[in-house]
This record gives structure tokens, sequence and C-alpha cells, in this order.
């Protein structure tokens, strides 16, 4: 029954054939160009929530991931595990937006799986999300390759998703709605690295925000980071939001924002080409890569003073994503 | 501190980098060749069973989805949703079984996820695999393939791991030991195809059993089947532990075994090399596929009487896999 509803939905060549597996003649890469795998479970609680929901989270953050590695996403897999009771109306409006995601990103979902677990042993709906795609030819993008010198952007806004996700949850009511900023970075990502094809990092600034993503950046490459917080820029409902919810924005996840890491040189047009794109259109240069053998990112407080910021010491946000 | 783990035990190159998604400079597929994507989450209850976990499981499953399409494995993604409580004892048993199952099959664990949801909201730990493998040139396999006058081949037994799942979760103890037949069968299938590149069907018979994957066969092609129960492998000790436990080994899960369809004159050669290999030295012919507009596969019972292996009216056994 629910092979029919994703069938249905998702509706490609390869899932009509209905075998356990998609064959693809057409994914044969070119000369210098690479394949990307990359893997994410989407467990976000509520499923529903302003600006999306887990079906449409579970195609954007995999498209993500694919992208951040400059790449363009090719296909998806899905893997659900529903528990016993799920309305088959929630399960239905999941599907129809995950197929919606699906189609705007040129991703079909080829492959699939479900699993049904009794009541009280799963939560409604988790889904699993796999994405192969293909790097381009001259594009070599790793979390390890920032430099001293090179400058650190940062495509938009930040923590929408998170405060999005933990309004909702806590059944807070904002006069202006909070929404996640749950978007596909891939068409942007191609736009940047058509101008800057020597772009070092590219990172989506996910679960722990993007103090955790500079932070492991800054980890991988062995260098440290001089950030302006006086840079960063956050909606106000979202500072207020924060500050309500005891939230540092710093560390609240995002589902639609990049850091892109380069050289100095690359900046300016890299900069350019983001802010001609929907999705880029707030980006800004928050910082520096600086030599620093502790692999410290220190932040510029808007006082002027300089603190680090330090990868998040208590629990994470659970079931933000 | 999963990732230290995952890491450490998975232990490759693309891990060892740290990104969030594993890029492939050799997964070029040459002339002909096609790459092929399957996923499958993986939620057996109990983790530990005779014969295999939840870890070794996940591997086999999905390298299996992969070989079925007659292709080598080539790199595998894992995502884990942990409940919060699973004991750390457990995970390290799991991920090392997964670890060692996934070197086994020479399927690197590239790349991963991981989520925790609260007490209560999942089960221990659910683990969705993905994989992606080549299809070798000249090798087409498709359930749609079968052919009327084709022969139906079986590589072994049939029942263990359903009856092994069953047995421990009933808290059973036979005489004799019920191991799960759980393993990879990607060796199997490259002998396989080697001799009779023109196989047209190759299935694994998991949930829902044989009964189920010849049902879903016979559908996919438009043809019939004649199937002998004689000719059927059935343990003894697995025979008498379904008749205790009501269930009927043609409709109960296998983790290790295959269902071919070929043609006639291919089937001498396919079945001396599946017999040839540890894991097909049972294989057996069982039927032949017939002209059939209903679809209906019929099975000539032991005491000479036909009557037609439905798809399952009822419930599939819950978590098997």
């Amino acid at each position: 029954m629910t092979r029919e509803l994703f069938v249905a939905s998702f509706d490609n060549e390869w899932l009509r054939q209905g075998n356990d597996q998609a064959t693809f003649a057409h994914l044969a890469p070119g000369p210098g160009e690479r394949i990307v795998m990359t893997t994410d479970a989407h467990v976000v609680s509520p499923l529903f929530f302003p600006g999306g929901d887990i079906g449409s989270l579970a195609v954007h953050g995999t498209v993500n991931d694919i992208a951040m590695a400059g790449a363009r996403p090719s296909f998806l897999s899905a893997s659900f595990i529903l528990e016993e009771g799920l309305p088959m109306a929630d399960l239905l409006r999941i599907v129809e937006s995950m197929a919606a995601a699906s189609r705007a990103c040129s991703a079909p979902i080829v492959t699939g799986d479900t699993k049904v677990v009794e009541r009280g042993k799963g939560d409604a709906v988790f889904i699993t999300t796999t994405g192969i795609g293909v790097v381009p030819s001259g594009i070599h993008i790793d979390g390890a390759q920032a430099r001293p010198g090179d400058v650190v952007l940062l495509s938009g806004t930040i923590g929408e998703h998170g405060v999005a996700i933990m309004s909702q949850r806590e059944g807070l009511g904002f006069d202006t709605e909070i929404r996640s900023d749950s978007a596909a970075l891939h068409t942007l990502v191609a736009d940047m690295v058509a101008v800057a094809p020597g772009v070092r990092v590219l990172r989506d600034p996910t679960r722990g925000g993007l103090a955790t993503t500079l932070n492991e950046i800054a980890s991988q490459s062995g260098v440290g980071m001089h950030i302006q917080e006086r840079a960063i820029p956050v909606l106000p409902q979202v500072d207020a939001a924060c500050e309500l919810l005891g939230l540092d924005p710093l560390y609240v996840a995002n589902e639609g924002k990049l850091v892109a890491i380069c050289a100095r040189a690359d900046a300016p047009q890299l900069l350019a080409a983001m802010r001609a794109h929907p999705l880029g259109a707030a980006a800004v240069c928050i910082g520096e890569v600086v030599d620093d053998a502790h692999s410290f990112v220190q932040i510029e407080t808007k006082f002027g003073g300089r603190r680090i910021v330090d990868w998040l010491s208590g629990e994470q946000l659970p079931r933000i994503c």
C-alpha cells in the first residue's frame, strides 16, 4: 500500500520498474568528474513547521550535503520508518512535500524502503535520505583546505530553522512568524563554483549551528578563525526568540545557509555571485582564517571584546532535523 | 563521540576526511557498465540473534539488493537512529559487526549520520544502509524479464532467518539451534553472471519469503509459475519450528538466499556455478515460468495436488529485518 503511494507520488522510470534497486545508464562521470555520496536521517519533531516539514527537509538536507562538495545532485533514495498509528493523511502530506522538493531539485527519488514499527517504538515517521551526485571537473572542495589569509563568507541570516522548530515545540506564538530557512542550495553552489572554481570549503551550518561548523572546519584544516560578530546577520525576531528561549543564534541550526571559505582574491566575485542568487542575497564576509595551532575560532563581539567560540559543551538541541 | 566510534571502526580514507559526504575519484563506470543504488531501513528486533545482528544484517541486506542487479558493491552509507539509553556496549558490538561485514564485502562505509531520539521514541537502534555498486557490461537483470519456458532456481534452504528471529523473540529453545542464514551474496552472483550473463531475474526472498518474491516477479513479468513444493529445501528443524509457530516456510524471510530465473538452456551451467559456491551448495531447480494472464504462482504439493500460492493476505511478520 505504501509502495503504491510512493510510486505514484515520486513517479519516475526507476520506481516504476518495481525492482529492489535502481540502475542508471547515464550516471557516467566525464573526465575529471567524481561521484559524491551522502546520507542523513531525519527525525525532526514536530513533523510540520513554518517553512517546511520532515519531507521537504529530508530532501533539502541531503541535496545540500551533495552541494557542499560543489556537486550537482543526481539521484536520491528514501527509507521510511513508520510508527503504527501514523495518520495516513500525515504520511500523504509528507510524501507529497518530499516529491515536490525532489522535483524542484531535479533529483528523483529512485529507490526506497518502508518499515513499520509498533506504537511506542518509533515516533510517527523517520526518513533517511541518501543522495549521489556528480562533482564537476576541476572542483575540489574539502573541509581540510582552509588556509591562513582565506576569508569566511556566510550566505545569509542565521538561526531561523532552529528557532522555528523550537518555537513550534514550545508553543510560542510570536508577532512575526519565524519560518525555517529550509531550502536546496545546489543552484546557489553551481553559480558560486562557476565564478570561483577554486573555492576551498563549503559547508552548511546545520546541527550545532554556525559556531559548530566553523569549529569543525578549523579543526579539520588545522587553522584558527577570526570572526566579526557584528557582520553575522540575524533577523530581529530570531534574536528576540533566542533571548526568550535561552539560545545563542551561533549554535542554532540552519537548513538553507552555507559557509564558504576562499582565497581573499576570489572573495569579491564569489560574494557577487552569491548576492545575485535569491538564496544568497544577504551574503556577507564574516571574518578570516588565521594561523593558530589550537584551531580556536575567536569572535570579536559587538562591544569590541574578543572571545573563543567553543564547540557546544552541553547537549545539542534534540530532533531539530 | 559516536562519530569517533564510527570512524575508528569503519576506518577508511573517506570517513577519515571528516566531511559530510564522500567523493570517489575511481567510481567511473567503464563502457556499458551502469551504476546501481539501493537502500534499506533495518529495525530488526531483537538486535542480536543466532547467526547475526542488526549490524551484519544492515550490510548484508543492502549488499544483496546491489548483487540482485548482477552488480558488485562499491560503497555503503549508514545512518543510525539511536534511542537514548542504548547501552554503549551494545552499540559497540553492533558497529564492530557492521564493520566486519563491510570489510568482508569490500564495501566500505564511506559516509554516515547519527540522530538520537528520546527514550520511548525509538527502539534501541535503527540502521538505514544505502549502497551503490557497478553492474558489469552486458548484464541486464530485471524482475520484469521472466518468460514462459524459463526455469526457477533457488540457492538453498528457506526459512532460517525468520524462524531464528521468531524463536528468539518467543523465547523458544529448540534442540538444534536455528541460525539466521544472513550472508552477503555478491560473490555467488559474480560466479553466476560469469557463466550465465543472460540470467533474467535475480531476487532475494526477504520479507514475505519465497512466496512473496515469486508473486512479485510473476506480477512484474506478467507470467505465471509452476513450482514443485517437493523441490524446495527446508531444514527439518525449520519445518518443526514453523509448525510450532504457525508459520508457512514459504512466507518466512531469508537473508542469504536468492531466486534466479533463466532460460532453460542456461540452467545447467548456472546451477553448477551456484553449487560450486559455499552459499549455493544446496541450489535446486524448483519450477518453471508459464504463460498465465492472471500471473498466478501455482505449487504442486507433496501430495500431488495443486494450489495457488497467493500474496500474503494478513500481516507480514513485523520487524524481521
